[in-house]
């Protein structure tokens, strides 16, 4: 392999740190993890069985298909859909490569294959590609703000790694290898100084290095972070903040801007100082990744709160029914997070990883895997009007013209075993991060893990081999499992370690306890004050007006916080728990507006009423027709 | 006159139903009030000294005129600016209409003359007129959506109809003739069915039929409410809610979509109804408004929830922080309330005019006069970053890319004498709706009307001179003025009137009760629950970071809702009334995230220390520099 400049012991997932990278610990990959029942199975099965043909069959039917097949005649002219058309394309490649490693399926491995085939025959002469630019007659990297030519040059990137990764064709690497090739020959400090309008070449051409070993694909990445931030990029007049483009990476203390954007370049900045070593510059991602989770991110995890410029807003700015929280943006959110954890090892960005994962990134998804949400409202009123295809009062869609969450929720779900488990650096550890059912191998041990987490609390694994030394195993206790046990004993959030000679049949049982609870927000988040939200475990509940009894509105719902939570166990429809517990309805006597002197009757217009309350997992609302919704109820 | 088919009994005002039409009062128009001191003529006084004189600069400095100079010489190419860039030369020539009307300044006179020159060479032979499309060879009419040749259109019949009525002069009249003939000649029933994106022409139009008696101008302004509501205007990839195009105008409910469209359009439909009698039509309009009052308008009179489309939100969708409340859409708002007023003789509808000229539109210009703001946030945080040209925390700017609010606001002041008074329809009746210091005049009354109104609640208004027989005179009580005394004897909101002989020197004392009160809100309005905002009459008051106490911040204050609230007296930078109140700073101990369990010492996190609050009123705000700033405070 040499020859092609390939590395040889890269991790079969889409994270590969360099041994001479700093990273404190070392995924296991895609095949670290066997995922064979349990809760993530469901949605493994969804998203195979369902998700990705109909991605196959919609990028045919928008266009994105077609695009790259005129280009690779020849021809120019309408290029069809978005400008960035071909990175959904290549996400859905990526996601294909690592169902591939999952699961060995022939047919997709077909669809692969004739897929790539088109990618590399409509790739121009000196490994430039992008067939909407290419098509449409643009002057390449003329109009980059909003092209997107870099930002489609890196998903294909990802894709080609994770076929190699995921099942050792390197066709598509071969395009990849080609077009960053191509990139370091053009951008650069001795190059165009022009800057994609969408980060997301950073982390993939880190990745690639990893991958080939080219050193360039490092020093360009590196090159393009720390270019940004100089207000240099301009497009749809947008200003510099929107871009990512305001202040530089290593000088900036938050997020702020375009939330996918944000996070990906972080992400990106994460890998470079990963593989260089760079502390400051790690310490910058960390400290804006702990401004972000400190001011700027829904409980659910959802990143971006205004709707104009998909942006993130002020601190505390998080109105629940304007929420954008795109399911993108979760996506990069915990893309960065586990990319901090490597670098870290600070099991917190694993309950970061496991937030957004849970409740950022899932509520994109249907539980059939046939419709997704752009955006992630937490509420909806009643009577709310649809103002566009994002918004969720008209439940989720099978697809969008903007689509690049579809097949981002797609890559992210086929690849969820590389976010379940590390092992240290010195080989001789493993860390278990996300429980699931099935089997998790590293540093010599292969555990088996019995578990319907996160619909129940308990993980019980079993060592089903081990190392002929000591080898530590960490499992992680969440920052919410206050009253954790391990084989009985509390356990502190953070990673529970036990080092010693492991023999098979050795057990460790871990309870983590999901009784529901009520988390209370800080009181400058002005849209939730004085409310609060259900919670069990790591999932955050949502109230749906199907679930309230008839003449009861979720806009009147308020929450009896002194009274019980309880389980009531699973939704058959939903196959996910509910939680009960009680409230009341303020019915409210109309009147002409709704100001009023305090103390002047107020109170007068409202009627309390005593009602019940079903509460689902937010992952799983809109599950049931889309209606009236809220995480937030008010208190009292 | 009457070969130009103008109307000779039309009132001096922006706003003269026929006698033929159904509307319950009659206008005074602009000479029914002079304004001689108090607060208004302060304001008024600014306006003339330097907003109006900027606007004249302005509009030579970012392209305006230039336009219509190219256009007037025959030229083609690159029109400067928005597509609408000559709206803003109309707006301002109907505030100087109405400025000349006021002060018969002659150098206003000259600069009026000049553009009306430049503006009739600038029409084509057949009428049409608009120097973008012109300039730029767009085919007429053939991208109406966003081209707003009709919106502009209806700005220059509205600045043509002011100059007549407020000068005699007849030159831009004889211009919007010749337009609105085309426009009758190319739109309607038998003519093309096109719609402008943005609406304005109908109540434009309304008022063309009622200065010429030309009933063509009618008809045409009732076919575009009409076909309005169908769906079929398209532009900028927005849909029809955005352009008030989903739901025809006699079976809307409510108000949605971009809210100065919204209201442009409800405005226009009113005046058909008024002119026509359609009692149906006038219905729909006075549900709309009383859904927009009673769910989607701001304490401040603030229209326009949503930053993305301009738009009005859902119900109870009335965030502070992320208020749009454009100073158009608060205009357009009053402007629509007016016509209310004239068509019903509600009084409600004059609290609506003087909520959103004070707290609405007011905002939107410095008290010097040379600054504007585009959208009125109702909340700025502690360090909140702007993010476009919009965003109040830079504070206001003296001129805009997107240049609406500032001639708007300029032709308002101008013209607010029309907005005092109303006679009846039988002409012996005088209805005061709005407290100015100076001379109202109608029906035979003239009142010398003595008052600092909105700064003071005294009103004492002593009659000048008196018709030979009986007559009725109106106070209006505004609905916030419980405890209102007229001569010693309490009066009710709605209109105190007194009907009796009238004589030189007599005199009624209105007293309104200005003292500070707080307002609470329908807890359904999520982003200020269990928050209150101060008011003093008509005032909405805010709280600017400037007046704390050093280490206090804005977004860590609450208000003990206990406390005694005093008037402090008059700032001096302000000239106007502040409100002493008593609250606390919580003080945040920074936390990894701003959720917690509930009860789990989420309030370990907070300490109470007691902190004077002094407010000043939302109008005034900004005026000290540009900091953190909010309208309510959460309470306790």
């Amino acid at each position: 392999m040499k020859e092609r400049g390939l590395v040889d012991d890269v991790v079969k997932g889409p994270l590969s740190p360099t041994a001479g990278g700093t990273a404190a610990l070392r995924p296991v990959g895609v095949d670290g993890a066997t995922i064979t029942g349990g809760f993530w199975a469901e949605r493994l099965a969804a998203n195979a069985a369902v998700s990705i043909p109909q991605g196959w069959d919609q990028l045919h039917r928008a266009g994105n298909v077609g695009n790259l097949e005129r280009a690779a005649g020849g021809g120019t002219g309408e290029a069809v859909g978005d400008v960035f058309a071909d990175s959904d394309v290549y996400k859905w490649l990526e996601a294909v490569a690592w169902e591939i490693a999952r699961t060995g399926d022939e047919a997709l491995l077909e669809r692969q294959r004739e897929l790539t085939r088109l990618v590399a025959a409509a790739q121009a002469e000196d490994g430039y590609l992008d067939s909407v630019v290419q098509l449409r007659g643009i002057a390449r990297y003329s109009e980059l703000g909003w092209t997107h030519e870099l930002y489609c040059a890196g998903h294909l990137v990802q894709a080609a790694v994770a076929q190699r990764r995921g099942t050792g064709d390197t066709a598509l690497l071969d395009v990849a290898v080609r077009l960053a090739d191509h990139l370091v020959a053009t951008f650069g400090p001795d190059g165009s100084h022009e800057l994609d309008g969408h980060p997301e070449i950073e982390t993939a051409l880190v990745e690639l290095y990893r991958e080939t070993g080219t050193r360039a694909y490092l020093d360009l990445a590196g090159w393009f972070v720390d270019a940004r931030g100089r207000g240099t990029v301009a497009a749809y007049g947008r200003d510099s903040t929107y871009f990512s483009d305001r202040v530089p990476v290593r000088e900036a203390t938050t997020v702020e801007g375009h939330a996918v954007r944000a996070v990906y370049l972080a992400e990106g900045a994460a890998d470079v100082a990963i593989e260089t070593g760079e502390d400051e510059l790690l310490a910058a991602v960390a400290r804006q990744f702990a401004a972000m989770v400190g001011t700027k991110q829904y409980v659910t995890g959802g990143l971006g709160a205004r709707w104009e410029g998909e942006a993130f807003g002020d601190p505390y700015e998080l109105p629940s029914d304007r929420a954008y929280a795109e399911s993108c943006a979760a996506i990069g959110g915990l893309q960065w997070a586990h990319r901090m954890l490597v670098a870290t090892g600070d099991e917190r960005y694993a309950d970061q990883v496991e937030r957004m994962l849970l409740n950022g990134m899932l509520p994109g998804v249907s539980l059939a895997g046939g419709e997704f949400f752009y955006v992630n409202a937490l509420q909806v009123r009643n009577g709310a009007e649809p103002d566009d295809q994002r918004n969720p009062v008209n439940g989720r869609l099978g697809w969008f013209s903007t689509a690049c969450c579809p097949p981002n929720i797609m890559r992210t779900l086929s690849s969820l075993g590389a976010y379940v488990a590390t092992t240290g650096v010195d080989g001789d550890s493993l860390q278990v991060h996300q429980y699931v059912q099935g089997t998790v191998r590293g540093a010599g041990l292969v555990l088996d893990v019995e578990t319907d987490f996160p619909r129940d609390g308990r993980v019980l694994v079993t060592v089903r081999s081990a190392p002929e030394g000591e080898a530590e195993l960490g499992l992680r206790v969440p920052g919410w499992a206050s009253g954790a046990t391990l084989d009985g004993e509390p356990v502190e959030p953070g990673l529970a370690r036990r080092r010693r000679l492991w023999s098979a049949g050795d057990r460790l049982e871990l309870v983590l306890p999901t009784a529901p609870r009520l988390i209370a927000a800080d009181d400058r988040i002005d849209g939730i004050r004085d409310s609060v939200a259900i919670a069990a475990g790591p999932l955050v509940f949502a109230v749906e007006q199907v679930d309230l009894p008839v003449g009861a509105q979720v806009d009147d719902l308020h929450l009896d916080v002194d009274a019980p939570l309880r389980l009531g166990g699973s939704d058959a429809a939903l196959a996910a728990p509910v939680v009960l517990a009680s409230g009341w309805v303020h019915r409210h006597v109309e009147r002409p507006e709704p100001y009023a002197a305090l103390g002047g009757g107020e109170d007068d217009g409202v009627e309390r009423e005593p009602v019940p309350i079903r509460a689902v997992p937010y992952f799983a609302w809109a599950n049931r027709g889309a209606d009236a919704m809220r995480v937030w109820i008010p208190a009292g």
